[in-house]
């Protein structure tokens, strides 16, 4: 290819929702990298008139025509939309349109290794609504790559959090957390952490399953009977990992300085505290994929598509964590 | 008695940690209060003089002899030890001596409407070696004074988090969230924070069990079985309650400037948040009994005992606390 810049493909999502608004506001800003939004050109265009931008865009057909980015431009890799949007007006016609996006993104990025998939946020409730089933892009994505141990990871400017379990109800949390696919989840993190992340044996905090990490076993057990085994045995393996500990004082200051990641068991556990100290400076990012993909912290903010309101902060940290994430990679 | 200012009980805690050196650190400051420290006088002018605080101790038998703080003096209202002490050196033959100091100082709460126990931290595990039982300040204090439905409450300077549940093992807490007792903790929260707090119609947001507050069914389904019929009910009878919430978006600062008091479900979806947000400037407050009572919200810190790098401010702020509830409180 002509230029050396990294790829960058961005997935608009949810049409009625802030995801194209936050794509062509972030075109009109400097992005070191070859940068093209998956979406419908016609719909970007409206977006960007109605929000007063003077965009102009250039539809794209393949990743070799994506040109470095300039401020003001924005290519586009074309998926037609299923049927016209008003903004903040969900549609479950669209549905196909959105799962779309995601697989064409994730196909380019498996055909070119200096690529990344960013994703915008979509509604989960309208593809189900559609009879397409969907739990998150994480899942989704794992399913589309044959990914089978996919570890969602928080990013913030001095933190990350990664997650065990992700969207299970809390009564099934305890009985999938078991001694296999936890070594797995701790082998994805700290491989992607070396790999992508260019951290050189990462420092891996594991948060205990019960309050207080089981006192010892007085509120629980599945610390002296998984947890402290297996970090036993993994740091035999050279990593360096420590744990399990109490929850409630792993986010505080003086903790967090100490650690590279913070593994939480489950959903409630780790992100509450990450999203409390950084919210909106967040990128989430999916581990264990052959390809790198990074996403928002936020929703479709169905009621301020097309006002201008959206911020673009949480999508451009995606961006250039994913730019970051592609000049580190040792291998993808 | 001669005078009207609030009593306040300081349980020095377990003898060999910083509980003592902390209570003696605190009487070199001016507190608006009679205050007056549970504990063996020898063992706390002992710790006195090795921080060569120049500290005054007056020995007192009974409540009505405690006098208006003055720094550099204090009352103390003698517990002998059962064995000596050194600093940094658990000693399960002092078990008695911590148990009793809790329960001095709660009969005596009972005894006068303007007193209420600061409790300095103790060694669980070290009380549970000599063969008493004792979870925590919390459930031991709830059994002394006959409380059915005690709760823990994390108060900050702009957010409070409660806990529907305590010290259960992770894969017991959501059998453990039923109608009934839910009911009584909200109501425990509400009275409490109108009585003693002094807020009227407190804002009280619920969070969900599940991740995402189950959304919709999706993820478990406790939220639309137990937790929103039951805040339908009780919004009917005039509480300012709302949820149920996400736990993880529920700690943003947006978010949190609009609640009183957020009630989680368990420990650690609700404590990681407000100790990263506010370490060491939170006090532990037990609502539901007939005393009032505040905690600091850190441990027994064995190493630092006796060397002076102990720090007063969560004890500092429990006395505080202490004192506003006993001046706010309408009935108690």
């Amino acid at each position: 290819m002509a230029s050396s810049l990294p790829i960058i493909l961005l997935s608009s999502g949810e049409p009625s929702g802030i995801g194209p608004d936050i794509c062509v506001m972030l075109a009109m800003k400097k992005i070191p990298a070859r940068l093209a939004v998956l979406g419908d050109p016609g719909l970007l265009a409206e977006r960007a008139s109605t929000l007063k931008l003077g965009l102009s865009i250039q539809e794209q057909k393949k990743l070799s025509d994506i040109t470095p980015h300039r401020a003001g431009h924005l290519d586009v890799l074309g998926v037609s939309l299923k049927t016209p949007v008003r903004a903040g007006q969900l549609n479950s016609a669209n549905a196909e349109y959105v799962i779309e996006l995601l697989k064409r993104g994730a196909e380019l990025c498996k055909t070119y290794k200096k690529s990344a998939l960013v994703t915008a946020p979509v509604q989960k409730s309208v593809i189900n609504q559609a009879g397409i089933k969907f739990t998150g892009h994480t899942e989704f994505l794992a399913d589309l790559t044959g990914t089978r141990t996919p570890v969602m990871l928080m990013v913030a400017k001095n933190m990350r959090v990664a997650l065990a379990t992700t969207h299970l109800p809390l009564d099934e949390v305890a009985s999938a957390i078991n001694r296999q696919s936890l070594k797995k989840t701790i082998n994805v993190l700290n491989n992607d952490l070396e790999q992508r992340f260019g951290l050189n044996k990462p420092c891996i905090a594991i948060l205990g399953l019960n309050p207080h990490a089981g006192e010892a076993g007085v509120i629980g057990n599945e610390e002296q009977k998984i947890i402290e085994p297996l970090i036993e045995e993994l740091s035999g393996t050279g990593l360096n990992i420590q744990g399990p500990l109490p929850a409630d004082t792993a986010f505080t200051p003086a903790r967090l300085a100490e650690f590279d990641v913070i593994l939480a068991m489950y959903h409630d556990q780790g992100l509450p505290a990450i999203k409390a100290l950084s919210f909106g400076n967040l990128v989430n990012v999916t581990l264990g994929l052959p390809i790198i993909r990074t996403s928002v912290d936020h929703g479709t903010a169905l009621t301020l598509a097309g006002t201008g309101k959206a911020k673009t902060e949480s999508l451009k940290q995606a961006v250039q964590l994913a730019i970051k994430l592609l000049l580190n990679s040792k291998s993808v």
